[in-house]
């Protein structure tokens, strides 16, 4: 096991009507700036709950909406613009990880002179930020927990970390996700095991408190997930898979471990080159590629997975049986489906090395092997 | 599942030689005092590497050892009347649970001016504390990460918690635990698995996702335990109890449910009553005798625990198995091999339920049945 030094001050206010109560934490807060994306919130009264929470308590508020899913650096800088000539205190995401990404950014964005684009491009540390607070409606992304963030530019999808952007507190309420179609909550809950995975598949040894953590809630979010594509309004099935989405992205499950990230890598091309791509449904196509690819790199751990996570004999078991889980979810299976071109994927491949030459740390992946992953399942 | 208000900010340094690096994580603090117990990290090097390293950061400090097991509230005062005295900026405890819950009582006792045996008899709330920060020497209290604390004061051992006296950092570096006696060890372990057990047995429903966490998390300690009481210098197992040990008492586990604690109360009235009990000890006798106590309570969780922690498939043999386990680890199985009178039980108790009428949640329990979960195990 490696050394490692974690510190997440996220306070996780969780269940049902905690939604309602945000204001009473937002100690020392008098200006916020609520955030949110595409209109569910305000027509679902999540929005208006909310603002009355913050008005209970004297918090003077302003609202921004237009978020949209594969958020972009230009709409987190209208927001920064708001936070920093209205001299606001605090940032409140009412969302999924797009929303509350792009108020990582514009919190980062409104304690720094420069482009926030240089985070992500030019390796420069988030210092300082404001203040991030969340109501979460969509549980996939886990960024209401994470110091994780990710934002789209220039054709470029591309993240960066820091433990001044984790929100300072966060609402994890399963009701405001009985409204939630289908195919967003099968996305969400592949996202979740996949920011599991990504830690899961490392070749540091000695990790088997981690590693039986991460088996165990991959399990739970296998068992769950199921259950909410046959009643979304299951409200002891969501408490699980959003406990699961939370912790999933939070660093507990890669604690003294090196982490992989080839999946996201090469999603994140997928859904810069087409917006309309949703990340989590590229994940349950290109995840079981990239194990049928990596599955000799460390054959103890990927027996591991048939095993422990999946209740398989062999490997090869193991990764059908995953696939079966992802089509269960209703989740598609090639790349085609998408209606992406066998030159698009040579796009996306290219794009994916361009940075940083290889992607991974499982197994490093140049942009050749990259293309035969997208090609071995277009 | 219940709601839940969860907020650990605490810090983890994890790793071999983070100790010789504690000063340079202590920021804005310039002025601590070091609080020591019983003399072995002062023998083995630990106090003079931790001095060291605070002061190549140009900290003051003062030091202060002697803490003993079953740490007293007079102490607590002492080192409490420094702090204040010297306008002391920071705890620093190098040592295990007793050394921790001391600096805990001393600085919420800095930040309020009556007596500080008023948080734990008069439900006083613990609303400011001094900061504390933490070299761990001994795994087992899990106090490096917890909102709790236990204390002793006229022949009562009583615990209280609040959110300020979280330690703001932690050191856990396996490394210090090589020269821990064997029977440390052993209890360390019986105190961590005791602490998610407290939360595991519980009445709430739909609890899957912690309650999967929490097994995974006490058959990783059944795993490891035992190769440190074979190779107390093994470093990669001492990585997974160590972990385990501190998440152990941290909340995680108990997110969203009712915890019972009824074991933590009835061993902690031994320890008052003898101080010469080692508090893992105390637990590895009690908790099977409670378990068969409570065994018709709840069969299915029981049931769970049976088959998913001890891999059984009735309770009764579930029950034998972690007998087995804590006589592997050498541990007693009776309260008569402490020394303890048929009379001392009858004060025990009687003073466990003394002041709340009765103690657990799992099953509530009057003296009398306290009185025969003791004898039991006579």
């Amino acid at each position: 096991m490696l050394n490692f030094n974690y510190y997440n001050p996220t306070r996780i206010l969780f269940g049902k009507g905690e939604h309602t109560r945000i204001g009473s934490h937002l100690k020392n807060v008098s200006k916020v700036l609520i955030v949110y994306g595409g209109g569910s919130a305000l027509k679902n009264g999540t929005l208006s709950r909310v603002q009355s929470s913050l008005e209970a308590e004297g918090i003077e508020y302003f609202t921004i909406g237009g978020v949209r899913p594969n958020p972009t650096l230009e709409f987190a800088e209208k927001v920064k613009n708001i936070a920093v000539d209205s001299g606001l205190d605090c940032l409140l995401a009412v969302g999924g990880g797009s929303v509350i990404d792009t108020c990582k950014v514009a919190a980062a964005w409104a304690k720094y002179d420069g482009d926030a684009w240089d985070f992500f491009t030019k390796g420069l540390k988030i210092e300082k930020a404001l203040p991030i607070a969340t109501v979460l409606t969509l549980p996939a992304a886990g960024s209401e927990q994470s110091m994780r963030v990710v934002i789209n530019h220039n054709d470029l999808k591309l993240g960066t970390a820091s433990e001044k952007i984790r929100p300072m507190i966060s609402v994890v309420d399963p009701e405001l996700f009985f409204t939630l179609p289908k195919n967003q909550i099968a996305a969400g809950v592949v996202d979740m095991i996949s920011h599991i995975f990504e830690r899961y598949f490392t070749n540091t040894e000695h990790t088997d408190f981690i590693s039986s953590q991460a088996e165990a809630a991959i399990r739970t979010a296998m068992i769950y997930g199921p259950k909410l594509m046959e009643n979304p309004k299951d409200y002891d099935a969501w408490c699980q898979v959003a406990m699961v989405g939370s912790w999933a992205h939070n660093g507990y499950y890669g604690l003294g471990q090196v982490e992989d990230w080839a999946c996201h890598a090469m999603e994140h091309e997928l859904s810069a080159y087409d917006p309309k791509i949703t990340h989590g449904a590229g994940l349950a196509v290109i995840t079981p590629a990239w194990l049928r690819f990596v599955s000799n790199v460390n054959p103890s751990r990927m027996q591991r997975f048939a095993s422990e996570i999946m209740g398989k004999e062999t490997i090869e078991e193991g990764i059908n049986a995953l696939c079966d889980f992802y089509k269960a979810m209703g989740m598609p299976s090639r790349l085609s489906e998408f209606g992406l071109t066998k030159e698009a994927l040579e796009v996306c491949a290219k794009s994916a090395c361009e940075r940083t030459g290889m992607i991974g740390q499982f197994k490093k992946l140049t942009s050749e092997e990259v293309l035969s992953i997208y090609q071995s399942v277009h």
